[in-house]
Parts: C-alpha cells; sequence; structure tokens
C-alpha cells in the first residue's frame, strides 16, 4: 500500500510528528480525498498540546492518530456504495458523523447526534496528503472558493450557526459578539453580511480585534480593560436597552456575566463558548428568567443548511474571510504553525496547511502573500 | 366617597387587615371592576409575610396596599377614553401593565415591558370589592368561564406560557415538569389537553401530586425520595433519549441540575423557577453549550396570545382545573386561607376568595363543595 | 425463489388480480419485511381504476406492478449494509423515498426532495405477503400500536402534518377542517388530541360526518346542504374573526373559495387538497394578500418528526383512531374492499388487508369485529 | 383657525388642488406634525386618478381630503392623553391605524386589525403643511435619518416584511424579486443589505432596472422580452433547483405563473403584489401543494418590529436607498410630480414633496442635485 505524509499524534506528551504513514483505505460509504488545504482549529491545539479535555476525551490507547478536520480536497476514490459523491468532486468536510438512528438525526437535528463521531478526534483527521471521510459528512464545493478559504468553511460554520441560530431573524438587530478567537471573528463577518446593524465587538487582543475592526464591527470593547464600563456602554448605545443579540464567544466568567448583562430584556443568547468553570455560576434569575431570554446552545452546524447558507457566502463574494486567513504554511512546518497558534498575545487568526507545495504557492499569490 | 372592604397590608410584618377602605377612583383611562372572586397567588404571600424580597421590591414607604392580583369581576365604570371595555363586561386583569414605549413593547412583547408595574405589587390590588384597572390590561371573559376559575386564568397563563413558549410545538412530544406547585399543575393540565403524549411530574407533596395526576400526569416521581433515580427513570422511558421538553417550576439546586439532565440533546428547556440560590451553579457546558439546548426564560404570559389560548383552553372544556382549585373561602377568611397557603406539607393548591356571600355559596355548589 | 401472494395491477385496465409472485429480492441497503397489516389509499384506488393520473404517473410499461404502500410488518431479512434496522423489528415504512442529495433533503425536508421515489407508485408496494423497503424510509413501530393501526401512520402522518404544519402552534385556536375523506377525519381526531379548541368539520357524507363527530368536531357543516351559510357560521361561532386555522382537504371549488373566507385575517391555510380543477381560480388577493395569510402546501409527512408525534399520539392512547379503520379483510378479498372504498356516498373511511388469517383474526377480535 | 397649504382631493375626478385649507385640530390622543417630507406611494395614484378602487374605497362622500400618507416631520402639538410622544420629536407614521381590540390587535398583528382604518385613504393625509396622527401610529424617527429619506421607511418597512416574513431567515439564500416599482427596488436593496447571496430582479423598465442593479439585484431578467427563458435561468442558477425565495410584486398573471415556477420545492412565496385579475388562476397543485411551498400574504408592515428594522438599516449605513429616491419637488408642484409618476416607460421611482422652500433646497442638496 501507497505511503503519505501525515502530522501523527504518536505519544501523549505535547507535539506531533510529521511521518509516512499508510494512505487510508476506504470502506465501501467512504470517499477518499486528496488534500488541498487543511485549517488548524483550537481543537488541534488542546491535542496537539495534549492537555486533561484530550486525555479523557481521545486517551492514549487512541494513539497514534493523525491530526485535524478542517479540510479541502479532491475526491480520488469513492466506495462501492457512495452515490451522491464522484471522482474529481471538489468536497469539504462536515466534521460531525451521525449516526442517522437516532431521534436527533431523524429530526433535523444530525449535529447533535446522540451518538456523534468526530473527525480528527475519534478517527484519523486532515493533516495528511489524504483522508478517508464518509459520504453522508462529504460536502461538495463550490470552486468559486478557493481551498484556503473552502477547508475554513466548518469553522466558518460554526460562526455562521452561532449568528443566525434556529432561523432567529438578526436582520436590523442589535449584537454583542464577546471573544476574539478565530471563530468570534468569523461571526463578526457573518453578522455585518447578514444586516446586523450594530455590532459590539468584546475581545482582548489588538492584532485580532483589528481584524474584527475590517470585518465589520462597529465598536470594539477591551475586556481586559478598565477604561470603559462595557456593559453601559452596550446600553447606551442601543437606546438604553442592551443588545438584541449577544454570541457568547469567550467562556470566562466575566464573558458569562457581561453577556447576560449587556442582553436586552427578550433577547437571544447564543452560547458557543464552552465555560471556563464547570459548573458555572451563572445570574440565572436575572440573566434568563426575568429577562425572558432565550438561550441558544451552539454545538456544530446545521446539517447542511448552515453549509449552504456558508457556501452561498463565500462564493457570492458577500462575505470576505481574508482578513481572517492571517497564515499560510506546508504542512511540513505544522510545528511552526502550533507555536503560532498557542502565542499570547495572539498574532495570527486561521492558520491553513498545504500538503502540497504548488497549492500552497498558488495561495500565497492568490492572498497577495509572497 | 363610597368605603369597600379590603384586604390591607398596612404595616412592615406579617399579615394584612381587613378594613374598610375607599372605593379606588378610577383616571380616564382604567375601569372600575367589582370584583367577583379573586384567588392567592405565592406572591401574595411573600407579600403577606413581608419576606426580604418584599420588603426590597414594595417597601414601607408603599404602604397601605391592598393585595391580590388574580381577580375575575364585573365592569361597574369606565373612564373617559376608555374604548374597547364596557360597563357590564365580564373581565379579568393581566397583571404586567406595559409602558407601549420600549422596544419589548412595541414587538410583542409587552409582558417583559422595559418599566414594568405590576398589579398588587405596583399598586392597589384585587382583594377587595372593587379594584381599578387601567384598560391596557382589561380581558374580557367567556361568560361560560365560572369566576372562580375565571380569576385563575393569570397564572394558568403562566403555566400556559411555560408549555408553550413562542410557539414550540410540543404535540406529541415528552416532557418533564419539574415541581408540584399550583402552577406546575396547572402545566400538567395544560400539557395533557394540547397533546404532550408523556408527562413526568417531579414533586413532593403527596396532595399536589394526587392532583398531578387527575390532570394527566402519567408518571409522579418523588423529589424527596431516593427510592427511584430519577434521570435514568426518565431517560429510560424515552428510549434512552430524555424528554423533549423540560419545564423547570421549582428552583432548588436539584431541581435544575436534574432538569438539564433529564432533557434531551436539542429540547427545550422552560425556565420558570426563580433559582433559590443567585447566582446560580448550573451545569451550562453540558446542560446548555453541548446539549444545543433551548433555553427560554419565562416571565409572565403573552398578551394576549396566551389569554386567547386560555380562554379557549377552559370555554371548550378542554381543560378542566377544578382538581386544582381546592379551596374556596369568603374574603373575610383571608387569614384562614393564608395559613392553608403556607401550610406545609402542602394541603392545598389554588384558593379563590369571594367578596360577596352570595357568589361564595354560588360557587361552592358548582364545585360541588358544601 | 419463493413464491407469495400479491395484488397486482397486470393490465392498464381498471383492476388487479391476485397472484403467485416472486417474493421480492433485496438490495444491500434494503430490508424484507413480512407484511402483518395494509391499508387502502385514494392513491391505491386511483391506480386501481387506472385512472389518467395513473395513466400519466405510472404507465403501462412499468406493469405488472404491485400495489399499495400503507404497511405494518416484521422485519425478516436485512441487506448487507443496513444499520439501523434489525430482523424482527417490527417497522412501517414511510412511503416517500428521497435522494439525499438534494437542497431540499439535505435542509430537512426531505419528505418533498427533488428527485422523490414513491412506494408502491415508482416500485412495488405493499399488497402482498412480502415487500422490499429501503432501510431509509424504514419505521420501526411501537409494539403497543396493533397492526391495523400502525400500517395507518403514513396517511395519519399526512394528517398530523398537516394540522401541525411546520411547528405552527395549534393549541387554544379553533379550526376548520374541509373534506371528510379518512386524512381529513384522521385531522379531527389529531387536532382533538393536540389541544384545537373548536373544530368545524366540513363535509357530505353522514357515514363520515358521525365518525368526525366520535372524533372531536364539535360542529358539522354539510358542504353539500344549502340550510346553512357555512361561513357565516364559522364566523358567528369565532366572535365574528373566522378561523384560526384552516385545512383544506376537498379540492373543490366551493371548498377552496370557502376556505378563504372562512380563514381569518393572519391565519394559516393547509393546503392538503389537490384542487380538482387546475390551473385553479383563487380569490388570491383577498384570501391571501390583503388577509396576511400564511398558506402552506403539505405534500407527505415531516421525516421523520411527524412520525415520532405520530407514533406517540398512538401509543400513548392520546389518540384513537378506532372510528376512521371501519373494515378490516383479508387481502385475498381485495376486490370487495376496493367495491368498499369506491361506494357513494361513502359506507367506509380505512380499510386493512391482512395477508395473514391469523392476524386477521386477531385484528377483529381486538376492534369487537366478528 | 390658522390656515395651511394642502394637496387636497375635492372632486370626483381625475386631479388635486392645492389650497389653503385649516391646520387640523387634534383630539387628545393624537400629535399634530408639521412635514418636513412625503413621499408619493402607488396609493396616492390611484386616488389622484379617481380610478374604480378610489371610488369604491373612499368614495365621493368623503371627500374633499387631503392626499398622501408617507411622512416625516416634527411634533408641534401633543393631545392631553398622549405619553410616548413629545413636542420637538421627529416623527414618521405607520399608515394602518389598528382598532387595538381584535385578536389580531391582541396578538402582535395590528398590521392587519380586523377594523384597520388608513391614513390618507380613511382620513386626511400628508401631502400639507401639517398633518394629525394617532399617537399609537406614531413613531419616533433616529435623526441620522434624513427627511427625504425617513418619508420612505413607510413603504420600505412593506419591502423590509417581503423580505423578511414572519422571521424568515433568508439569509445565504437565493431569492426572486419579480416586479420593478419602487417598493420591489427597496426589496433588492433590503436583500442585498441582509445577506441574500444571490437576487434575480424580473422588470419591465430599463430605468428602474438600473437602480436594481445599483442596489444589488445580480441578474436582470426583463418580463417584456422573450431572449431568455426567465424560470430556466432562475433554475439554471441555483443548481437546478429553484429561487429558495420569491417576491411576488407585480400581481400580473404572467408574474405569478412564472413566480410559482421560480420557487424551489419548500421554498418561500411573499405575495405582496396585488392581482391585476380577481378571482386569480394559479397553478395552485404545482405551486403550493405538492412543492410544499409557504405563501405569505403581505399587507403593511409589522408594528413595530419592521420600523425597528428599517431605521437601524437606514441609520446605520446599511443600506443606502438614494437611488431609489430620484426625484424631489416642492409640494406646490405635486402635478409635475404625479405626471411623472403615471408616465410609462417609468422614467422616476419614489419621489419626495417638501412644503417648505428651505427644507427642499437642503434635501436637493445633500443629494447631489442643483
Amino acid at each position: 500500500m501507497a505511503k503519505m505524509k501525515a502530522v501523527v499524534k504518536t505519544k501523549p506528551v505535547q507535539g506531533a510528528e510529521y511521518l509516512d504513514v499508510d494512505t487510508p483505505k476506504i470502506t465501501q460509504d467512504e470517499v477518499l480525498v486528496k488534500v488541498r488545504a487543511t485549517s488548524i482549529c483550537g481543537t488541534d491545539v488542546h491535542i496537539y498540546k495534549w492537555d486533561p479535555w484530550s486525555q479523557g476525551r481521545i486517551g492514549e490507547k487512541a494513539l497514534p492518530q493523525i491530526l485535524g478536520h478542517e479540510v479541502a480536497g479532491e475526491v480520488v476514490e469513492v466506495g462501492s456504495t457512495v452515490k451522491k459523491i464522484k471522482v474529481g468532486d471538489y468536497v469539504s468536510a462536515e466534521t460531525h458523523i451521525p449516526c442517522k438512528a437516532c431521534i436527533q438525526c431523524l429530526t433535523g437535528q444530525e449535529h447533535i447526534c446522540a451518538n456523534l463521531k468526530i473527525l480528527g478526534v475519534d478517527r484519523d483527521g486532515a493533516f495528511a496528503e489524504y483522508i478517508a471521510i464518509p459520504e453522508s459528512v462529504c460536502w461538495v464545493n463550490d470552486r468559486a472558493i478557493p481551498p484556503e478559504f473552502a477547508s475554513n468553511q466548518e469553522p466558518l460554520g460554526n460562526a455562521t450557526y452561532t449568528v443566525l441560530g434556529a432561523d432567529y431573524n438578526v436582520a436590523g438587530r442589535t449584537m454583542a459578539i464577546i471573544g476574539d478567537g478565530p471563530i468570534a471573528l468569523f461571526a463578526v463577518g457573518v453578522a455585518r453580511a447578514v444586516g446586523v446593524t450594530k455590532i459590539f465587538l468584546v475581545g482582548k487582543y489588538d492584532f485580532n480585534m483589528e481584524i474584527g475592526k475590517k470585518l465589520g464591527a462597529d465598536h470594539l470593547l477591551y475586556a481586559n480593560k478598565d477604561d470603559v464600563d462595557r456593559v453601559k456602554f452596550v446600553k447606551d448605545n442601543t437606546n438604553g436597552f442592551g443588545a438584541d443579540i449577544v454570541l457568547e464567544m469567550a467562556g470566562s466568567p466575566q464573558a458569562l456575566d457581561e453577556g447576560f448583562k449587556m442582553l436586552r430584556k427578550g433577547g437571544r443568547f447564543s452560547a458557543f463558548g464552552i465555560a471556563s468553570e464547570s459548573p458555572t455560576l451563572i445570574d440565572y434569575n436575572n440573566g434568563i428568567v426575568f429577562k425572558g431570554s432565550q438561550v441558544h446552545g451552539i454545538n456544530g452546524r446545521l446539517m447542511f443548511d448552515t453549509w449552504f447558507r456558508v457556501r452561498n457566502l463565500l462564493a457570492s463574494g458577500r462575505l470576505d474571510i481574508s482578513p481572517v486567513v492571517t497564515h499560510l504554511y506546508l504542512l511540513s512546518e505544522f510545528a511552526k504553525a502550533f507555536e503560532e497558534m498557542m502565542a499570547r498575545p495572539r498574532k495570527s487568526a486561521k492558520i491553513v496547511l498545504f500538503p502540497d507545495k504548488k497549492e500552497y504557492e498558488e495561495a500565497r499569490r492568490r492572498r497577495g502573500m509572497r
């Protein structure tokens, strides 16, 4: 069997290795994808660091395992029962692999399937020359979207679902977005593209805040400075009512506390950030009950309603995510990329890796990098 | 000016007095209602006890003040600018008096108005022979609903809104209702009437649990007994998934913890109960974020969508709340009624008071009491 | 290969034959079901008669073909890639076979797939001892539901989706149901079970109207009698406003005209009935535009949200469809059953056929027939 | 009493007169507004022409009556019971005056009140120096919006409600807009601002189509040319599925026919255009029933949810309606303006009138006209 290059987690310590491994063999309902671009998610960083979450969620026994799950590539082989995907298709992958049998899967909530498996977490991932993907989570890309953006559709889908929720109409509304990680920045761009008319971005790092501004944030509020009363600022700029919608994408106690305070009565609170302390102390009475809030937990993206929206937003040019895609690297340079991801204060947002040098160079040219 | 009998909070200590006071004078946009029946809410008990909440919310300066806000009666006088209400109308009152100018009021959320005033809390209430009510919160009753039920439409509205939320379709779903106070019991009845197909009632008191059973609960789970693992029981009886909908109507740490655990992924959590500890510790990550839950804070009732539904449910006979209306008293017997309300273990659910002896006797006859 | 009995359309004329045919061979993603009960749909009658619709939709070239699509049975064999269904499962079938690749299939609307195939129309059906069913449309029944009811879940699903639509909250509302065919009668039962508080049933046949009354219709209005102004009657009984919801399930010009007139401003109109004249003359301006109506075309049932609701309604006993299931026959008696179905005035609602005599006798016993 | 200038319909023939009339006297719940800008609606043209609709809807007995209902101005006097509006407020008016007592008014659908009165149709309008407006329909403008745009908020509200409907999430969707009148052009702008990712505009007049292009239409399709198969074009550019949403804003038989054909299965059809032939022939079966369409009649705007969105879209600069506001005139030049409105092929979109010359000149300066 042919070999391929891959970034593999081999040992239960920080780091990963760039190795020659077997090219994946697909089962009858899978497709084999030649990876053109693959981007790094915060989850990959957790696994790279082998932090307590990774130790519990993945575990030493699962190793060695290939990292990564954000991907764009070409289908080079399809299993015998594959129907909708063809060799030559330009695809990306939904990361949530549903069982198709539970109540969630049978009622339009496959993204929170009772028996969810996750690409790059529960099976080998995309930091490689090839990846095997179940047809059920294969998504055919619009060729108008270049690979370095197409691989970002998965996290952009998180952002889009956090902004739009289950068909909540945000057009002509005000919104506070708390957090300045890459998905929060994507959320700013989506919010701007779908007609949110006032966007408050609460974050910490100049590098990211500047990106948020480029994507359309109207007001930047620093979470780590005390010059401004952030809650008061949001209220003062929303006729005293508070923001119609709050996206909590940070998870810190301060973010949760201020998020519920910034929300107007009867508003919507998208709970995307994982609370850093669990169980979590919140102002349940004032923030939810008395306020008549709608709080929506966000895990994944709608399969595949969100993907259609993301594709359309990117392919139409309505949404330009260029400012968020800050770095491109060769796959072999993964270690440098992870260093970049872990640096604080942040100096990067999304980093895309390319197994192939020619793809890498073309992408750099498209992005005006050299 | 004519005098009337009323139950008045005169001093900042437990209790109230049955006094002769001035009959209210109405302003141009109010109506004067001759009270036929008025029922006791938990809020009235808080004020009666003059507990810390009452001391902060109402305050000594507001006294003397007439208690009560659940009411049914006949309009005997209308202000000069009153348009839709006429003398002779048989009415009840929405308790939430909206400002009509804030964003909530102008977008269909008057019940959580930014400048909300509450009947019997921010102004004189209904434990009297007459009450002045702003036309804007006056609701014309269906004459098929007797006064002892009509006065209960306000708390029944809480229950109905908790069950149905903002147009969430509960028909053919499973539901766990946590709490066995009167509004939770009403919720059981509503859930049964609107096609919830499996109802788990979690409560403490035999007296109330039996009422819950009469109203349609399929499974009774005692919160204060350890013979059954309640979370496991709910899951075992919902194909392992958990309840589609959880109504949290108790507010205790145990209720909040179990409520989120009983909920299935992607389910809906109606947050009606006021948490007994504030700020509140909840399993935010597992209960909301990862689960993709929809949490909806419930405060009041939709004005007046919920009222239409409540009226139709009662007038059509689809919903029979008889088992919840456990006691009828003369208004003068208020002290006995409050004792009844405060007794633990509970021996009463809803208690209705009648200023007029003839009304009282007719109601007793209708209810088969003697 | 083993033979089985089946009701087969062999020639492009009215009628069908009871023949020995090959037992179906399943493909890898199908299951083989031993039919316990199968019920007759209006579509089967169209095909039986070989009317113009059948001639165009199915065509002579497709013959011979086995009729029928409403079914309940036991799985006796599963294909090699079948995952969720097991031998021994008690199942029914969703009739709409989706492609899983179009935008509808990928966004929760599989029931209106762009490339829909229909069981018993585009492939062999259920009027036989065995039927092959794609796993994707296989539904595991609750054993509390007997086969003569379980086979009716498919049309009951039509009714349920017509009543509930896409999460439209009908509880505590008024509803006019126009039509008295079996699915309209099911709709009456569902409406009653989910808390519709006033149900107007408009129909023609005493036999069916009586069933409608048993299922919970509050008012019977004859479409073929002029003693009552039906539109005025509905308005007079809804405070002059009109019905909150109208289910149009007849398709005649009169039904469409009166349906839109009976609807209140801002109400919802479920368009289930196929118009008998096409293109169709409607009062578009007054019935839809000025009224601000919500008109929803109903085709099939939500896959599988509606199935969950139907299962729960039946298994819980909240909904009893006994009065609609008027006749049980042996499969071999199919000709008599079709005569019964075609008789006018109607003397039957739903007719269930049993390939096996023992099943038939047990079902008769359960239904108290002899 | 002081006199003012006004454009008055005095006789039941085409035309109107510029007269000195009494300044309106307000009742206790009204405000008096000094008109800064007022724009011409198609309804005004109907009344100006005194066409059959005007003869039936308004009638000779109502004359003399002041025309116009789209307005922006300053409050100069308030009635004794007015609460939220103050002298000096910069306001516009919702045209639909609700009764506040019917089921629509009491459940969030005031815009389709059962007893609706319309400004400029059922009472004197805005083509004057002053207008009396009930407080209930008074809307406080954002000062960032100049009068010539603020008076357009009412028709822009129609467009916004047609695009967004009752909280239908259009972001990342495709949309066909049929019609090129001013409200259709506004709809293009709104659609673009709220993230519709592909907009097909079907119209007739070069002048208007060019405006549509400026506002963001991606594809222009001429309804009066046969070079392109419009339905096929829309399908070919939506992966063969058809548009997710169709806004029917023309009302011609061709528009209705093509509109339903362009719609994808399960899509949404906003019925804003008044059908030119009534009753109306539509392909009910294929366009609504089989397709599973959601058809929504649009009459007015949500009160006041749509107004908030419109205000936010304009004040934030997310939506620029400059290209639609093609002409500014002095109120005294009304006759020329009406000629302009009635010209075919169209050479104007929205025309704004100014009672005051200084306002007029400032507006021209702001718009870069001279």
